[in-house]
């Protein structure tokens, strides 16, 4: 009933996340690449969106759970799937399970965005509400895997990380000659799976991960060479809360070349900016970003950086920032 | 001090089309074609969407804006420029003149959407006040032509039109086969370009136009077989609120299929819609071209059709629907 354990829980290599880029490519959507002069003069550096934002359910989860079920299909696992997830994940899985004719169970905290809570039902998601706290997500997810559905981790987990990584795929062919690629580090699928793909495909790059201040878990495993289970979070950033993965985190040591955190009024200010210059609403965790650039400028100036806008799932009844 | 009469007021050509676009190239961005097969599915047709609700200053207005101005240098006319408009037009000459290094005034209604009248500032344009009516508008860029400032109409000059044109130049390249063009109207500018390009580029495709049932100069114009030059105007849809041009009228009587009109909560729910499934806010005017398909499924069944989204200037703390 499980995935093939070995494949799992592989360091993936390029060539299989460029399977993965062709397993998917039509289940996707190619996102757009945006750029700003105005912007560029403001942040000091020549800077490249890559628009997961417009991916297919707002966020560049749909990749990883695109194939991860499409991997159970070629392998011939039948079956019903589920998950726990802040709201992205969880709306991916609904969404690329009902593509594929699958039910899915989201276990989701019971504090989840709005957005993310209706764009999960939207999508043919059935929702398993629990207390906002790791154990009681695992706890719900586990009670599902005895019923018999399918597990899909949101990011400990080579499928997913695969997935993740083609955005990094495209990217490289949409934009020649990076400096940085530059993601945000949550539980480590996105950044993990673009550390893999910049680094064979993009000569020279440099991949540097942002990391709200407030869960900072994986600036701090990097800091003790070894990854923290335990970690405060205090962010708004709600879909970087998660503790950064096992597989992730061997990754991000390897391949990832620094991990930047900034503040909360840093996150808030980049959705701003981003919706002043670009007039596109993106959510905190992907506003990190911008941030690590607006305060953490020396690692950035003149170069030419390519960040990648996670999602655009934001919460319109209660924008954190002052329009 | 004033444009070049004759080719102002002269019905363009796809050559003169195809001319601006090579013109502005390099000055403006080319916008992102976005479909999704949940809203196909909703709407019973083929939709394309091209976002110049993510083109510079979050509107279509800045093609014609940066042709006007571009043409300004070609011709050797040197000064400062001013306009009157309720904002998207305003905000898309403040940032043509500031990369031309020419200075702006624009005359705006004092009930102007509040992320518009930021914008103007933002892209260097001075702003003077006026009452909300068509009269004060005219009276206050008259003081400002007497001061030796150029005017740049917001849609009723060849200029502008070739400009707004573009986009169907742009879309045609990105989207093959087109069986219907998809705009607002509102005095005109983006739907005469469009159609002049869509039907020399296109072949068979019908050109569509959307009015708020609030602001229906246009379809009572096209019935009544001549232009009139009053109506009353009341509608959300803050884009749409001018009467049609002269030379646009003109144009839409020759080129243009078809307007359709739609109510205010259609466009509200269009509104909602867009930014459930593509997580892009797009403005009351925008969304008339979803709400005209919505309103008018006759027109669009089966058909591939590509809608353009003019803008994206929407005032964040006023959201005309429930998210």
């Amino acid at each position: 009933m499980l995935m093939n354990k070995t494949s799992a829980e592989q360091i993936p290599t390029i060539a299989d996340i460029l399977t993965a880029q062709q397993r998917i490519e039509s289940m996707i959507r190619t996102t757009p690449v945006l750029s700003d002069p105005t912007i560029n003069n403001i942040l000091g550096c020549e800077l490249w969106l890559k628009c997961e934002n417009l991916q297919y359910t707002g966020a560049f989860k749909f990749r990883g759970a695109s194939n991860a079920i499409a991997r159970l299909d070629e392998l011939g696992v039948v079956g019903d799937v589920a998950t726990h997830s802040s709201g992205n994940h969880g709306s991916a899985l609904a969404l690329a399970a009902s593509n594929h004719n699958r039910r899915s169970r989201i276990v989701m905290p019971d504090n989840a965005v709005k957005t993310k809570v209706d764009a999960v039902q939207q999508n043919g998601g059935e929702i398993i509400f629990c207390k906002p706290n790791q154990q009681d997500r695992e706890k719900g997810l586990a009670k599902l895997v005895n019923e018999s559905f399918i597990p899909i981790p949101p990011y400990d987990h080579a499928d997913i990380i695969c997935g993740q990584g083609t955005a990094v795929v495209e990217f490289s062919e949409q934009c020649a000659d990076l400096d940085i690629i530059l993601t945000p580090v949550g539980g480590g699928g996105l950044i993990s799976g673009s550390a893999i793909a910049a680094k064979a495909l993009i000569p020279g790059v440099a991949v540097i991960g942002a990391e709200p201040a407030g869960a900072a878990d994986t600036a701090h495993s990097l800091e003790l060479g070894k990854r923290v289970d335990q970690y405060p979070i205090d962010t708004i950033a709600d879909g970087l809360r998660a503790i950064v993965g096992v597989l992730n985190f061997t990754i991000i040591q390897s391949k990832v070349d620094k991990v930047l955190t900034m503040s909360e009024s840093g996150i808030t200010d980049a959705m701003a900016l981003i919706w002043r210059h670009f007039r596109m609403l993106i959510e905190p965790s992907s506003a990190t970003v911008i941030a690590a650039i607006s305060e953490h400028p020396e690692f950035f100036a003149g170069r030419k950086v390519g960040a990648i806008i996670s999602g655009g799932n934001v919460d319109l009844a209660q924008l954190p920032f002052k329009p």
